[in-house]
């Protein structure tokens, strides 16, 4: 992603040194124009005061390359976290830095592999004078006003939100903000997921079924004998519907290319972001019972639940002699 | 909606006669150049053969229509249903009226208030040789292959699908998808509501907090001192983001108009189809905790979990003596 | 569980004449001293007027067995169905069997394998008038008053609940409150099989984590050094705890025997009254988060959810190139 | 609750020293019999090397009162904290403590009320040593061996959880067990609640429905038309059934009281230990939906979804102008 980042970067003119522990990532960097650095301290040696180093590395190294950045940084040098860190951890790297007087901003980026094309959405919190220092680099790599029709209302002079980027508050307002998202992201998600996957088993009406009493009873197969061309709807959805949004575009493509999903096995990742929006809500006080149950299917999508499963099993067997039956029914 | 769709089918050049019990619905169909009724037989009268009549009514009131309809109606007429049925009555209703030679056809409309401009996303169910006749009306309706940008893959002549109408399959399979697309509608609202809901709620830490074995501990009030300002971060997240959608585009728009939503009181309604949804689900023994979670929220939302809750105080009064504490902890 | 409660029938001097098509079941009836019949017919034959026949069938031939049995009685006679059938079909049965004089009497029988010993919670549905001529047969299967300790503030002579059945209301009313227990039974276990597994898992800061941006960090793996003898913590659980049931007991004897509880799979099969529990808590607009959720996780144990989570999975690539991780993360 | 177990413990014959901020407390402990202070460094003085100090306080005053206790205390001394603290702080805790060489224990403690009579359920974290030397408090606390039923399948001598308490590991060890406990609880009381919940409704069919598009129809209002007696369900259920508990029967004591529970508003509050065990199975990955939709529940009682349930009528405004309707549908 930080090379996509670069690239539409020196595309708007925000002229960058790169770095990255991979030598092909660097190369690409240097072929899209990029200066590029060979180590922390040849980055920190090639940039100008004062300083913005942008970081876009995994959750759990940041503090590390943090330990080795700081000595070398100097007062009113900017330090942006653009990965998916976690709020509470900007409050505590925020403090840290201060005290060197380096500024730290937190910016939550959207946009994924599309970004480089489309823009990146830019959740950003810090101080605000290394906002406004660092803001012509936000805007260039922001999707821009034309990116979405003007909401109804507003009016004058664009913001910088209807941009693509935002100050949202002081430090860990952009992660805050950004770690919403993705929850809220994990809901869509899964609200489509078990939609489709209604559609996707209509047809169970059709399957022979035990008459024991193990299973239960399907009073009406005949409700269910659809074979509902799923590609096609997904398609259809995008035209007019209430529930048209770019997470459906891509799904239609995907659908499109092979609607049984046969390359995928259905193991989810999660990257943090679901958890921690899950753990805001409940020490807020906060109902959210949707963003926490797309959590945790992902969870259960990966075998978690297993334990709990034998425990029901084994207390169905304890009380009624039940025997487990094999699986699908 | 019928009347906006009058509209749209008379200025795609489909003639249409149409009826409403109200004289003022009438007369605004007839400003835009419609024929009218004054009744149902006269509705009937004034239609050529093979009649085309398609209803836009409650689902409470759909039988008591027919009911009156079907005397009226001759072999090779088709009735379509374009309200929000249950599927389930299309099966039947599909049987009763083919006794008399009456296609019945059962259309899931998506598009709200918005569709005379934006055009209707329509979910089709019934035989082939009615949607066939009734396909210049339903691609009138449609938002058309303009609506989206087309899915990368997809190639040749647009699809039905591509502009914005789907034959989804036997009778009921119209309605069949238009209930799903309406749970993951619930889904995806709640999704959104829960998240801002969060951001809304991350000053908690400002309050004060009783210390007493009644009240949860927030362990860091200093990770929630935030005051975000929701309609601005709603506006950002329609560009570049990954969770950018129709909803969300709307959402900014109330938000913008007063971010306090006083207008609302949070008493949230809900019209039949996520209740289906969640029963189809049972049926078919498919997990939809996400899409049920929404359903149940807006349950609650009305009031009607207290009795639960006041078994639950009344539970922890009996082992812990515990009284209950005023709202809002 | 029929040939138990014949058993405990015959012990308390309530004479019966015992049927099933299995003939190792008769002569086990037998054995206890039981009349038994070859055939429906006979049966019905053998019992003196007014016939009081008890189904102990699965929900789904109940309907094919009252087809055959209803030709044979006479006004006046007794038709109990003992076993685990939708409420809403004892409604129209009920009125099926009306118009023959016979009268039906819908029993929720709660026991288990267990029930032969520890006596029948019995919720009863129909006409007072067999309710009454039946009592005596209630009162034998039923655990009696000595089952449990009289409720402070109960007083006089102990009703039928205390003995363990109850007339609920009309038809239905019995299998409608066996539903709902079984409802109650789902979230019981799950809430147990889900705190269980919390513990089970409370060591996975042992475990090596990945550091990318695939998998969620695991902030204090120190939090996670857990491991839990969790046959022992639920025997602790039985004596003074909040959480203290019958459920827990039979947990407790599993545990004891197999803490790994390798015997299962845990593909955990339901047998059709949480869903209906479920559907009807959606029905009347209630809402049952615990309920459902519980339900949910038994269809995802049966691997119901895997085409919702291959979308996850091809949603998340479409937007971040994500390739799947394998199992277990 | 811990004038309660003082009192079990002096009946018990362990000698207590009692220490209250309320001086009725302490003559209330001094009316039993036990030694009394008036105030910690009193405490302190009057209790024999090793000392043994048993804290039963609010989670968020126990860091205070360590504070003031810690210079007091000697090596060797031990420091138990038997109220529901959170375990991580437990790890913190004993960390502190053993830099004087204090042993610190965790006891999760639960019989609420009614553990004078009925004995303390006790899980214990925390050094062997300082588990040994306090085992005859425990005991003494524990509602012993025949509080239940032995377990078939145990044998010899009984073990300290047949006893009712149990050293379930080191430091955080007995509150991490208590904590899920606790979630446990909280997800019984949800399923009891909801299940008595859609029992209360089943007379829904009874009520007049509007018949317009904002109101879901009941398709079958003759399948909702029961008056069910709860108080007796309830109390029958407490004999023979899978779902019998101690829950239940103080359930059961509540609603003959009072089957209206017109004296509870229904703001259930929440003590922490819920919200941590949902965050607990968050970090460990592991699905807890039943037992976190029990915490929502509760903090929807609280009106903490009231926001977002305004976003969905914003919603359903925008889309199809819908305008919400008055509390009750």
């Amino acid at each position: 992603m930080g090379l996509n980042m670069v690239r539409r970067l020196q595309r708007a003119g925000v002229r960058c040194v790169a770095y990255d522990t991979r030598a092909e990532a660097r190369e690409a960097a240097a072929g899209d124009g990029a200066d590029t650095a060979d180590s922390l301290p040849d980055l920190v040696a090639k940039l100008a005061s004062p300083r913005a180093i942008w970081l876009m590395l995994p959750t759990a190294v940041v503090d590390a390359v943090l330990d080795e950045l700081l000595p070398q940084l100097a007062a009113g040098d900017m330090l942006i976290d653009g990965g998916n860190s976690h709020y509470v951890d900007d409050l505590r790297r925020a403090r840290r830095l201060q005290q060197r007087g380096v500024l730290y901003v937190d910016v939550g980026v959207s946009g994924g592999v599309w970004g480089k094309d489309r823009g990146y959405c830019q959740m950003i919190g810090g101080p605000v004078e290394a906002y406004r220092h660092l803001e012509p680099a936000f805007a260039a790599l922001a999707p821009g006003v034309a990116a979405a029709p003007r909401s109804p209302g507003r009016q004058g002079e664009p913001t910088p939100a209807e941009h693509g980027y935002l100050h949202c508050g002081p430090n860990g307002a952009g992660h805050f903000v950004k770690m919403v998202h993705n929850g809220i992201e994990y809901g869509l998600m899964a609200a489509y997921a078990e939609g489709l996957n209604i559609l996707h088993c209509a047809n169970v009406g059709r399957e022979q079924r035990a008459a024991d009493a193990e299973t239960a009873p399907l009073e009406h197969p005949e409700h269910y004998q659809y074979d509902f061309p799923l590609a096609d709807v997904v398609e259809l959805w995008r035209r007019g519907s209430v529930i048209g949004s770019w997470l459906l575009d891509l799904t239609a493509i995907e659908l499109a290319a092979d609607a049984s999903l046969a390359r995928y096995s259905g193991q989810v990742s999660d990257s943090g972001e679901g958890r921690w929006t899950a753990m805001a809500a409940i020490e807020e006080g906060v109902p959210a019972p949707v963003l926490t149950s797309a959590l945790f299917s992902r969870f259960a999508s990966r075998g978690n639940d297993v334990y709990a499963d034998k425990l029901m099993s084994a207390m169905r067997h304890a009380f009624g002699g039940h025997e487990e039956k094999p699986a699908g029914g």
